[in-house]
């Protein structure tokens, strides 16, 4: 096992219900900037339990923050915090207003005048103390809910980065599994297949006898492996939810992270889909893993015999064999979760499209993976086979 | 799965040479009482090691907090603290010198003339913010380097009680696993024991479709079963030693406790061995649970069939032959930690020496246990089992 820091702050309440504790939670006298998204909230009734519970607080919205949050359009937010005196922000959504609200939480503090400095240097971040934000989560998957980073989109060059400070976590968190049953199937799909990548991100790498950290590990993946497929069949099903919602936050909250190389290739590979074709986040985790881990099978072989036997049940015959046939079962569940469709052509994508991912990958002189093999080359030869 | 609040700030370094953070983390200009045990840490060279990422700060030694700390010893260091102008506590030692120290940093800060008030009302102690404190860690057991609760014991009457407060979380704590290599084995076993029964206290109860909570709660089971035994064998090795410290810290930290029911009547009724007869914890525990779940065999069979098949690979046969064979496991895996020795009569104690303890269940009205069904004749009964 390795050296590790462990840290996470954040106060979660969980549970039907919990949106009261807003009012504890929320300074009296704070003048809070509402963050959310698209407005569903206001037909689920998410919007007007949450103004219930900020009582007679001074509150200001700023809706229409959009899935894979843009900088454009976060950045708007800063003249109506200073104009107004924000002191405190809510938000109220999935992953992708959450991790805005992180941006915006850094970026009103920032004394620079460039913003987006922030996020070309993630070091910047941790010079100065972000305002204070609380969350309402919407849709379990992300895991943002209950960590500090944040992936924000620049529309104008199609880019995704990531950022992170060690002041942007959560001060808390609302998580209410009843407020995920109005998401479409698609959405828990996606949710599903989030969190089992966070998991084998942080997993799916190479043995260093962290015995705990891989029990957990392999806790979350059985746990999504028994609920996902069910969730499709069996939407509003309550403990399927609540379920879904646990292992969305506890996949990405540091807890598995400890002592433990990680990978994220999977990820970064995925953002570039994201940012040049608008395909759902999960969508692209679900392309871009088998390939990937096809590809990176000699690194992976051990983990991957583990994660077999102890998440999939698959015992006998070699390792090579078990190894691969995890993979197999890993490329089912995503198979399952997307309707048989997880390769880049079910979504219309040719490779002619594809060149400029490798290319920026190459630019960058990027070298991803718990190794560092994975190169231009490699991503070319991943999504090649995904096609 | 139930409603939960979770919230554990504890900041903590984990793994070799990671004493060096003590440095960052406490203020220059603090004036630190070093509080620790029988004195142990003067050989092992944790004392010198400390001191040294102490720097040039000032600190007031207090030594000899003893085993199962005693209020009459912990409270000799408030006259020091107040004389001495100290502003911070860092506590080296294993859980009954954290646990100590947790009650001292409260009741420095306690207005109150009587500070034996704080154990017998705990909400006291949540009206005013304890004394900030950090802990280095030489023995994993308790789990109280990451959390908020202590258990302290009045010599005077021979009692034990718990107590926390929502401030006596440390401020950080050091998790050098090379720290316990100097234990003797009876101390991993108690160490290895005391972690296994936290984790059966908030897990065998009855199922409220947790699923993550379980699957985390037997992957700490799964890996104590494997390296206690193992560590008796090999004790320097490291590999083993640091996921028992691993464990023991995740057992007790508030994560598997979310959304669950708990037990602690094996706690409780184990801390009345500890107070009257000086056994060591982790074997009163051995003692008692195996009795217990016996004594409340229908309370908790379906988590037994779970634990029996998830843990120990028990399958086939009724659900009570598999659930009577999981508490036979256990008590297998616990007379391996203590060289076949986990009977009362094992330590020279008999039936009348054990009259007063359900003679003082009795008198507290106690009924203990996730069903509230352990009550003083079920006390008696389980303690004459475990003759």
């Amino acid at each position: 096992m390795n050296s590790f820091e462990l840290y996470n702050p954040v106060r979660v309440f969980f549970g039907e219900g919990q949106v009261a504790h807003i009012d504890e939670q929320i300074p009296k006298d704070a003048r809070v900037l509402l963050t959310y998204g698209g407005g569903s909230i206001h037909r689920t009734g998410v919007y007007d339990a949450v103004r219930h519970a900020l009582g007679a607080r001074y509150v200001v919205d700023f809706g229409g923050i959009e899935p894979n949050p843009h900088y454009e359009t976060l950045i708007k937010a800063l003249p109506i915090i200073a104009s107004e005196g924000i002191n405190f922000i809510l938000a109220v959504g999935g992953g992708s207003v959450i991790d805005g609200t992180k941006f915006i939480a850094a970026a009103a503090q920032f004394s620079g005048v460039d913003k987006w400095m922030l996020l070309q240097n993630p070091k910047l971040a941790d010079t100065f103390v972000a305002m204070p934000f609380g969350t309402v989560l919407t849709l379990a998957a992300t895991g943002s809910e209950m960590n500090n980073g944040a992936v924000i989109t620049r529309a104008e060059t199609q880019e995704k980065f990531a950022f992170h400070s060690t002041t942007t976590f959560p001060r808390f968190s609302i998580v209410d599994p009843t407020y995920t049953l109005s998401l479409p199937l698609r959405q828990v799909a996606n949710g599903v297949v989030d969190a089992f990548v966070h998991v084998i991100e942080q997993y799916l790498t190479y043995p260093v006898n962290a015995y705990v950290q891989d029990r957990f590990a392999e806790g979350l993946l059985q746990t999504l492996v028994e609920i996902g497929p069910a969730l499709l069949q069996t939407p509003n099903d309550m403990v399927l939810r609540s379920n879904l919602s646990m292992s969305a936050m506890l996949a990405l909250n540091g807890w598995i992270a400890t002592g433990v190389p990680e990978d994220w290739a999977t990820h970064l590979i995925g953002h570039e889909l994201t940012a040049l074709f608008h395909l759902d986040h999960g969508l692209t985790l679900a392309i871009v893993l088998p390939h990937l881990l096809r590809d990176q099978f000699q690194y992976k072989k051990a983990k991957l015999v583990q994660c077999g036997e102890r998440v999939f049940g698959i015992c006998g015959g070699t390792e090579d064999e078990r190894a691969s046939r995890t993979i197999d079962a890993i490329e089912q569940f995503f198979l399952t979760m997307y309707e048989g469709k997880i390769r880049l052509t079910d979504y219309g994508i040719a490779h002619e499209q594809l060149t400029e991912i490798w290319e920026r990958f190459a630019a960058r002189r990027w070298k991803l993976g718990e190794n560092r093999t994975i190169d231009a080359a490699a991503v070319q030869r991943i999504l090649l086979a995904a096609l």
